[in-house]
């Protein structure tokens, strides 16, 4: 049973995020800080520095040698079986272009999280530290594994031609991050304009890699993993001057990131930018489809308690900022993953609290 | 007795600056990740979010009813010392708008430390949280206080047409951070353009006053103070919601600051701007002069032991970045002061661990 208090706690945690996002919106719309150019460059900021150190803080000090192996296992079930129920829909279906671009953002939707900015403070305030290591431990798994598949997914889209690509100025800008995205980007773009010389599963990889090892955030999520593995097989700590050096700029963070999201909220010209049935169905795979396979999945390999909770939950943060980030990058249902993350994100809250009053409710 | 073990403490404490001052500087001549624009959109986060937190932060957590009133007393004593030599010295000066000039410009190396961003983790460091307390005490009477002090002096000077007036395109800029100087605002104006109206008392103290409210770092420490005396006189706490609100950015103070002067420093043609023999003039008032005043006027209230050792290091510390702001904004001798903050920050760590070795000598 949740209690008002363990609610308030919870409110008391999330606030700040949103008060972050306020002075963002405020500062561009209200107070005039800000021009667009400006706000370019503090997402530059943002994308290259801040949040690759917050991404390393948190990935370093995982210990992979007891990570929770069964929670991972049931996102990662949960995951497969919606790819897998997805590529059969793309198989069946009778415009096959078509249905495997809406594979690729349903996905997205529904299995794509905010886990660091979002996740790691709100479950530590509702379950406290424990829950908050298995989300920074799902984020690395979805930072590393389910975004370079993503990113495969999405150049195999490009490479068989299934849209007219126009590649975004930020080829970087999957850190956590976004700029405001051009008009002609935020079309839906479902073309289909032919690609003369199809590349080869071999030159597909190379350019993933590319991408992937270019990604400031992924190579510190890399580096984290990298210095985890190593600290904690031969059991040392961060030296101090080298924690203190991360910190000073992770600590940045959450602030930081937040407040672009509001730069961004007010440099679109709506906040739902879509439309009203797409914006819908976009939030019912969010908050409602993907939990829904988590708990099914979470319950199939034996979570019970506060685990299967902190599953659920989990899988029903608001939108992941990089999904979007590709989304954009790649011309695919940019404005559906932008309503998602920011219309998502606003009423995440409430959604949230709503899952932990009703799982608190389940012995 | 300073143990190898102490003085490594202070470099833990202070290096992690040096890498936000570094990343700064390399993101723009190594990386170039930014270019002269994006640098100023960045200070201007710096300027009006940031810093105003951070200092709110700081200076809402005092206990105005417990300060150490002797400490605060030791410094005032020796700033009024300074500004009474300087004034006594600019009377008998043939030349007395030069000097008067001049006069402001020495109170400024000489007494205007960086007590919070440098300050309160160094004073941490070497003695432990009081010291931070007493520092942290220091600083909401030189921002409010000294500040003004200056501030109207340099109203004076510019009211009594002694120099050429350029005003600087941020009014806001005193906020703790810098933009990149123009070039023809970096040249030390010294000329002599008369003002035909020449403003009242009255008029000069509105001037001052009403800058000093539209500065946001001013107006965070006044609201500081005020939330201060409130929360101290009835006794409770901050609010944990308003607390993480303020958080949230005032985290981000010390990375982004330290960041935006590594920036400012990549865009200085050079470190030293203002000539060997007055970068020489302004080290020894800061370093050695400075310090030396504070230590007669320390020994004079008696003070004594730790109390007296923290009272000298706080006025050995680098160069404040407001005076610079206003040094600018005002064009008297920008480029000293510059230097002062450049050179006079990446010198400070070894000579504040010199000052630190040599007062632990002393019982």
């Amino acid at each position: 049973m949740i209690g008002g208090r363990d609610v308030i706690k919870v409110i008391e945690a999330m606030t700040p995020l949103y008060v972050a996002v306020g002075l963002g919106y405020g500062s561009v719309r209200w107070w005039h800080v800000f021009n667009r150019e400006q706000c370019e460059a503090i997402n530059r900021l943002v994308v290259y520095f801040t949040i690759p150190f917050f991404t390393f803080e948190f990935t370093s000090h995982i210990d992979p040698f007891t990570m929770n192996y069964r929670v991972i296992a049931a996102d990662a079930i949960s995951k497969l079986l919606t790819v897998g129920v997805l590529a059969t829909w793309t198989w069946c279906s009778s415009s096959s272009k078509s249905s495997y671009s809406w594979a690729i953002t349903i996905f997205s939707l529904s299995q794509l999280t905010n886990t660091l900015l979002v996740g790691a403070p709100l479950l530590d305030a509702m379950y406290g530290r424990w829950a908050q290591d298995i989300v920074v431990q799902l984020s690395v798994v979805q930072g590393i594994a389910w975004m370079a598949l993503l990113l495969f997914a999405l150049e195999m889209r490009k490479a068989s031609g299934a849209a007219g690509f126009a590649p975004a100025a930020i080829v970087a800008g999957a850190g956590g991050q976004m700029v405001a995205p051009e008009p002609q980007q935020a079309m839906d773009v479902e073309c289909n304009t032919d690609v003369a010389a199809r590349p080869t599963l071999g030159s597909l990889m190379k350019t993933v890699w590319l991408k992937l090892a270019l990604n400031p955030n992924i190579y510190a999520s890399v580096l984290g993993v990298i210095w985890a593995l190593i600290a904690n097989r031969w059991h040392f700590e961060m030296p101090r001057i080298m924690e203190g050096s991360v910190l000073v700029m992770s600590k940045a963070g959450t602030g930081m990131s937040m407040f672009s999201m509001g730069l961004f909220m007010a440099l679109q010209d709506k906040i739902v930018a879509c439309g009203q049935k797409l914006s819908a169905f976009g939030m019912l795979l969010k908050f409602i489809a993907g939990p829904a396979v988590t708990t099914i999945c979470a319950v199939a390999v034996g979570l019970r308690g506060d685990l299967l909770r902190v599953a659920i939950i989990q899988a029903a943060l608001p939108q992941s900022i990089s999904s979007f980030i590709f989304a954009r990058e790649y011309g695919l249902h940019p404005d559906v993953l932008s309503t998602a993350v920011i219309f998502g994100t606003l009423v995440s809250l409430s959604v949230l609290i709503a899952y932990y009053e009703v799982l608190g409710l389940l012995s």
